[in-house]
């Protein structure tokens, strides 16, 4: 999908909505609706037939009439005061914001820059987000880049034997994100996660010069990053020999996390696909060890919509790209996560016999228990 | 200076505010406040005596505990708007909040759960950003390091020659991010720019495939990340044999630089300090093609106060950090940027025979024009 049906599918939004503009300051989603990538911009879609108008400052002037070649460039400092402006010089009555992304302050400098114009700003938010929740062709293919990338530089890690007693943490992030980029990332999608032996029970851990030692989980959560799009895997490992208590948690781990993929249909409530991994969870006793949702949406963010938590409103939407992340941490003794990220199908198991029943599977690891 | 001095001093704005207590949702003002660095988190400070509660969740029971061991951590969902109503339940009147962090959807939130109680929301903007902008002693040291760690990844860069027609901008954006790590980087503190030729007329350019040749600019900007402080230095090189024009552009801003640096005095006003600059790239007759500020603040953000602009009010403190980068951009040919970071010196050079007079240098490789 170009650009412009892109921002065609906004109009029919903001059309709907019964404004006659929207102003989208959030960067992410002036990417997403124009191609531009700097760290500065913002983008006034019309509902009618006009076209839109990018506002950036002057670092980005070549950049923006690269990436942006059938929009008018404007250079400007305030960028959203600037295009409010213009949307009132045009006649906009109802001027849409993104006041999930607008600040506090942030609307005052846009209100005071409309006084004494016909045109009112009107909340309205999330409406990129909802159309960024189903991915078009196009995303789909750099999402599977980004997951191929990671896949790949676990797999070398492995075989080059990365992961062994006495190697720190940090040299097993540093390598892993090497082989990303040997694979063709742009860039990390965040920050590496490895964490080993009682570490691996901090769901969130920043690699330290902690040495891997014989018996030890160790937890690897990374991402690739390629032209814009992220890939999130988590992989736990065993070194040398696992103890009946680590195959016990991985297996009810994985059992969860299989659950959880299973649950990934069109329609179904983003509550009950966390509760399909959750129960196994809790069942076992481990409840209070898995202390945060069950995934998020993948795309131009590492985390959008949908969040899959267990107080998650609405439902999944086919074609959504999402991950699947159960994870149990026991403090002072280890942890496991084991993460992939999928494409939700277009179509529920058994409504017919053609493909796209079961999600689509980006980050291809193996998740046996690998003991190293 | 702890954590708890610098709540402390957080104390005393609050109170001279007006305010019985604070609400800080900004993620770096969190981290500055309490020293947890994940990547959910709030706190609420009381301007009395009370200790400081943080919010975060489950993600981070862990990491918390460990960052924050003076402080009581609340594991919760909605952050701001429980420790709002904590505060409430603690008989605030008064809770300022950053109303340049809060979005118009977050205050909505905020005040709801406030309904009925006693607790008014005040706004707040930028009270922890003005005490971030002058560093302490532990900063500086923090600080020194990520530069260190930028200067000698670029030296043995050049000293391998790393830097040579033939090489991709990518491979050497690599392989510098690399030497960074290998010099104590955690990370590096934003995607670095390799611009050669005509591309380093493009201020912010993202590395490509395009191959280093024979008497291009190259241009350098980059950063290392040392315990959540950046560095920030650009520099730019000519490969093989500059033509006169490289010659005479790059003088003009090496120029520009230095009296950027000479400016850096406690008291100085931002624009003049911006103007120092300008005016010599203006009467040069290139205003035009030096689209952006002068400099800005480093610290735990790579932009933060004070922005210093052509249109920056305000005046630099003593022991700021900031950085001095001017550059000029010839669309289509190429263009230079040079850039240090320092440290605002604490007196006005001639007040005194003592130390601190001029900037200290935190960025130390060579910027006379190496032609490579």
């Amino acid at each position: 999908m170009t650009h412009s049906q892109r921002r065609h599918n906004l109009k029919a939004k903001i059309g709907a909505a019964g404004l006659d503009a929207m102003l989208v300051t959030d960067l992410i989603n002036v990417r997403y609706l124009s191609g531009f990538s700097g760290s500065n911009g913002a983008l006034l879609v019309f509902a009618d037939e006009r076209e839109a108008v990018l506002a950036t400052d002057g670092r980005y002037r070549i950049q923006a009439a690269q990436q942006a070649p059938d929009l008018e460039v404007v250079i400007e400092r305030a960028l959203g005061r600037h295009l409010s402006c213009r949307a009132a010089e045009c006649g906009v009555g109802r001027l849409g914001f993104e006041s999930h992304v607008v600040t506090v302050d942030g609307l005052d400098a846009l209100t005071a820059g409309l006084q004494d114009t016909g045109t009112e700003l009107v909340r309205a938010s999330g409406m990129v987000e909802t159309l960024r929740e189903v991915k078009d062709a196009g995303e789909l293919a750099l999402l599977r880049l980004a997951c191929e990338a990671a896949d790949a530089a676990l797999t070398d890690l492995v075989r080059r034997g990365g992961l062994r007693p006495g190697r720190t943490e940090r040299e097993v992030a540093r390598d892993l994100e090497g082989l990303m980029f040997d694979h063709g990332a742009d860039a990390v999608s965040f920050e590496t996660i490895v964490a080993a032996g009682p570490n691996s029970a901090i769901p969130h851990h920043r690699p330290t010069d902690a040495e891997l030692a014989t018996g030890d989980f160790v937890k690897i959560d990374f991402g690739a990053l390629v032209a814009g799009y992220h890939s999130d895997m988590t992989r736990t490992f065993v070194l040398g020999k696992a103890a009946d208590w680590q195959l016990e948690l991985y297996q009810l781990v994985s059992q969860a996390q299989q659950a959880g993929r299973e649950a990934l249909r069109p329609g179904a409530e983003l509550r009950e696909v966390d509760a399909a991994a959750r129960q196994l969870i809790t069942d076992a006793g481990y409840g209070d060890n898995f202390g945060h949702g069950l995934g998020h949406g993948v795309g131009l963010q590492i985390h959008e919509a949908p969040g899959i938590g267990a107080t998650s409103a609405g439902t999944l939407l086919a074609g959504s790209v999402v991950t699947v992340e159960p994870g149990v941490y026991l403090p002072g003794r280890g942890g496991v996560r084991i993460e992939d990220t999928l494409v939700v199908p277009s179509k529920t198991p058994g409504a017919s016999e053609s493909a796209g029943q079961t999600p689509e599977l980006l980050t291809r690891f193996p998740k046996e228990l690998a003991i190293l």
